[in-house]
């Protein structure tokens, strides 16, 4: 019961690897949702389909900036992508130093603001995404997707790794109270 | 003050104090969230207009289950109120247990799924509800809350409960984490 950083961990060295372990996999885990929000953001703001016809005062052009819900996808998941990015160095930091627990607590709460907003940028969109596939007959709005075929694979796909995210962000959380609750328990 | 509960808090009854405290939070912020999220569902979930007029073919008539993001809306509410009663005796038995470490980090997972859960059905239907309110004209989709006034009111009004439930579930998840960290320091 007297661990202290590095030097003592041959008292619990299989306890400490286990929390050292699950450091290591924050930070990968950290690392591949900085790639999904990144490519999320990426993959919608690049989206624009211009239809090989046009009227004389109608160009037929669908763009990811037309629809306002879109532009808020962009803009959660760069600043989340930010987010993450910020956090990496606190994560190697955690790798280092096991023993830290208040700048765990503090990412679980940096954490969970994120997924917050992360979660409903992404399903925000994804309300959208579902309209402009299916539409809605009693509001008479009608299914994009027809006419703008390229435009909604687009937009459908970039969801996926918004998505990811959110579940990593579920799990990193998951990952940080378990890690505090154990070195509680066991140091 | 001289807090009785387990034996070690005559240590520091003080820092026990304020855990107990913070306990007493989190029990009542989760009967908050639970009136928030029943609200939220009853209050979208009865959500119908029929116009005051008709054609001999077509009522007009907007109902919430016309919407498919409504539909989530509703159902999401449900299950994320009846997940906080649930949670309910966990949260009285940290109260009187506030020793207990790996039923908080289990808390703090739950929280945090049910986070994810209720921000994304909450920000689906606000999607669909500022659509109703301003419409898109490049997608071609008209405003319908010029029609339906009294039924857009609702919709909107109903989001406030689920909105703020997420805000109380990312603090129920940082008084956690802030509790076990404080606990690991301490005791």
């Amino acid at each position: 019961m007297k661990e202290e950083g590095p030097s003592e961990s041959r008292e619990m060295p299989k306890k400490t690897g286990v929390i050292r372990g699950i450091s290591i996999l924050d930070l990968v885990l950290r690392m591949v949702a900085i790639v999904g929000t990144l490519g999320s953001a990426v993959a919608m703001g690049t989206t624009a389909e211009t239809l090989p016809f046009s009227t004389q005062t109608v160009l037929f052009q669908a763009q990811y900036n037309d629809i306002s819900a879109f532009r808020v996808f962009v803009i959660v998941n760069s600043v989340v992508c930010g987010y993450l990015a910020f956090s990496l160095p606190m994560s190697i930091y955690h790798v280092i130093r096991i023993k830290a627990s208040k700048s765990r607590a503090l990412l679980i709460f940096l954490d969970s603001m994120m997924l917050g907003v992360l979660a409903s940028g992404a399903s925000a969109a994804a309300a959208i995404v579902y309209l402009a596939h299916k539409g809605n007959a009693p509001a008479n709005w009608s299914a994009i997707c027809q006419q703008y075929q390229t435009f909604c694979e687009r937009i459908t796909g970039s969801l996926i790794g918004s998505f990811a995210a959110v579940l990593i962000l579920v799990l990193l959380i998951s990952l940080s109270a378990a890690m505090l609750s154990m070195r509680h328990r066991r140091f």
